[in-house]
């Protein structure tokens, strides 16, 4: 992969309310700029915008989400980026759609350990059309091949390169979406069901944020052995759609889910599946059975405001207790923990990763499992898409379309806020700022408002908040 | 279960240095006596001994292994006890093989947790014969049923009442003595490998004590998997004889083996199976590569002397790290304990031990696993085999079997005591004998030595140590 160095053009920023970027420290690529198809008020671009005959000799570029520095939403942009070359053992895919995870969250907050360099193009997970491969790759792939990437970061362009032991071909019948929407979610689900707990017949299974999209996948894979009770722990907005699908035994509210699940089953369950972390640790713990096995695979309670709080970081570490071999030994449980990138990027774990996508596209070809998308977005709408993961509104995956168009510009300017997303705005503010480690975004601040209105449009998704780029992006929709 | 108040009678103890029981405190019933049949200096005995056409109107009595004390071997003797009379969910079991386990050694020292109130019948394991049924017992079980049964203690004699729960029929073709073999260390095995693990192809396995009977059934069971490697460690004294089975990739010598492991795979292994406790755990998690599970099944380090030692049991405890769920997470590591008696006794598991043992049985039946004896001993020899246990120089199974006679009397005392275990034996005296917890073994003490000499007389199975005992229970191998 060669990430060449940053070019700066159009961004699809809605509302800006500041007419012309006011950054005091002279990061002029940064800029908040109206964008145009090819990006006018920007020199480098303007050029061969114009010609399109004239062949690749000024770099090509594409358009890719970009994390400018950690923080809140509004260090998300909508950037041009040259295109990458592709390496001896990677391939190019013409990205078609992206998965969007929990952990991107976190990697914006600066919240996760060694983070990325800022700026950096953000996501972990997309699906394409492979337009070159590296002289190295071999047979393995091809280009025109219809694959599925697992890149550490820049998945969410037009284009990523990645080595090809993070990439996948997915079925014929398989859409790009679905790909997106299976890939990790189903990576992390199999893994936990079928490697470290081993699931059979007859287990009890709690599930935390049951909605989400690791939690559908969950719920899927849990359903294809028989006879598994699942408790499924989510906040209760999300208890009547849920309940529709008629594959949660026992829906849960977050608030009191220890004794809900006490008063359903006095002894306990099998398995706690925790992506959250924290004191859930020790909750999930004390809930299992004998024979009971634990597994951490998140830690997104460390997501609470907007942006980072070194109190809910802190706080999500000292509450974990430690436990000892021998108290499991005497009570019969089982402690685990798992991390997918960990394993991939620094685990040396794409073999066994590879073997088990090829298990899950088996699980789908044969129709025991099927992914569900909670909603689809432009880049430009990314603030959005993932304002609605931050608040655990989403049923399934949410995914990134390169090729959709964004929502329409509002007719004014997103009002309506609500006092409690005003307050959790304010405390994000508070807390959260003064941590960006970078000072690339200095001088952007007094978007924020506008930026972190996002939040409160993420209830319905027929608010729309990144505005005048409407059309911008028709051309690479073909 | 009714467990009548003991009847003082006959013991197989050989070598009596001090001609009658020195009792100080009273113990009259402990008194070490020379053996007859049917132990002539017992008056409650001598009646019906003699007339054997009378009917059932004194309490009928059985031979068992009892353990009067904790502490060393001199507290494990062969009395008469009122024969048990059988319960309303109960079977009385006619015993014809007896298991020995680690866990024996443990509770004679009183090193495990919740020990039992001492005078108590040893044992966990035996198969025999159903003599009586109690009457809610119902039609799972029925007179001449042959089984094998798991009670919590009491297993090592020639009666036993067990609650049905803890009761298994046994295929026609198995043996008593493969029953006793098989149950607890396959179902150990069973569950470390296929419930706690669920080991796959191309994994590699690192077993402690792989001689014992655990790690030979573990052994066997991880071969029904393919390309699985196995470490394994045990005393170098055993590698000639296992070396031969062809089972074990590596065998390891125990005083190095992380080393030794280190040096034949960088990375580490899948699963690391620990017995040992203490220090082991800190290195087993060391040793694991990600994605690994290490599973703490025991805690024989503790046993270091002949008898207790408050040191090594608190050096044990202390040694081990415990862990938080987040190192896990990093890590990508799983962290089990499993304790088949708590969970048997404790935590209400019978069932799942039940379905584990048919699948068990299924094994046997298909040819797939096999049980490994290493040696059967009459009751009258239990101390000698216990002591080949605590020596670790068994290869498979240790079983009693209340029909054999005990070995014949050595035509002098045992006197070629190595120095090596001399010292043992001093060092047992000086740190454990002061933590005997109460007093019914004092007034013994000068009867050590004799009784340490089987600590040599072990390591060739010709040496016997019981004396006088020959021809006495001939009568039990209707």
């Amino acid at each position: 992969m060669t990430e060449t160095t940053e070019v700066p053009v159009a961004v699809a920023k809605s509302e800006t309310k500041t007419p012309s970027p006011t950054n005091e420290n002279g990061h002029a690529e940064e800029a908040v700029v109206e964008q145009t198809t090819n990006g006018t008020g920007d020199e480098k671009v303007a050029d061969d915008a114009k010609k399109e005959e004239k062949k690749e000799d000024p770099p090509k570029e594409m358009r890719a989400v970009v994390l400018t520095g950690f923080g809140g939403f509004k260090n998300v942009k909508i950037l041009k980026k040259p295109e990458p070359s592709v390496a001896a053992d990677e391939v190019l895919i013409r990205v078609k759609a992206c998965g969007l995870n929990f952990q991107d969250l976190m990697v914006r907050l600066g919240a996760i350990d060694s983070p990325p360099k800022t700026p950096t193009i953000l996501g972990f997970e997309c699906a394409g059309e492979i337009e070159a491969v590296g002289e190295e790759v071999g047979d393995e792939f091809k280009v025109g091949d219809r694959v599925v990437a697992l890149p550490e970061y820049r998945a969410w362009s037009e284009l990523v390169t990645v080595s090809k032991r993070y990439v996948y071909k997915i079925p014929d019948e398989m859409t790009y979406q679905d790909a997106a929407a299976i890939l990790i979610n189903y990576l992390v689900a199999y893994i936990l069901l079928f490697d470290l707990v081993s699931l059979r017949e007859g287990k009890s299974l709690l599930l935390h944020s049951v909605g989400g999209g690791v939690g559908q996948a969950l719920v899927q894979l849990a359903r294809t052995v028989p006879n598994v009770t699942i408790f499924g722990v989510c906040s209760k907005s999300k208890h009547e759609a849920l309940s529709a699908t008629g594959l949660i035994d026992h829906l849960i509210d977050r608030t009191d889910y220890v004794n809900e699940v006490r008063k359903i089953t006095t002894e306990g369950v099998d398995i706690v599946l925790d992506c959250l972390c924290g004191e859930e640790c020790n909750r999930g713990y004390g809930l299992l059975k004998p024979m009971g096995k634990y597994i951490l695979y998140g830690s997104s309670n460390v997501v609470t405001g907007e942006t980072k709080s070194f109190f809910s970081v802190a706080r999500s570490w000292w509450q974990v207790d430690k436990v000892s071999p021998i108290k499991l030994f005497d009570e019969n449980k089982s402690l685990s923990g798992f991390n997918l990138r960990h394993l991939l990027y620094q685990q040396d774990g794409s073999e066994y990763v590879r073997s088990t996508v090829d298990k899950i596209f088996g699980l789908w070809k044969d129709g025991k499992v099927k992914p569900v998308v909670d909603s689809a977005w432009a880049l430009e709408d990314v603030a959005e898409a993932m304002q609605k993961l931050h608040d655990r509104k989403n049923i399934g995956k949410v995914v990134l379309d390169p090729a959709l168009e964004p929502k329409p510009k509002p007719a004014t300017p997103a009002k309506s806020k609500s006092k409690k997303q005003s307050s959790e705005d304010k405390k994000s503010k508070d807390d959260g700022e003064k941590k960006v480690e970078n000072g690339e975004t200095n001088g952007e601040e007094k978007e924020e408002e506008a930026v972190n209105g996002n939040g409160e449009a993420a209830e319905s998704e027929e608010k729309p908040t990144n505005g005048d780029a409407t059309e911008s992006e028709k051309k690479e929709s073909s």
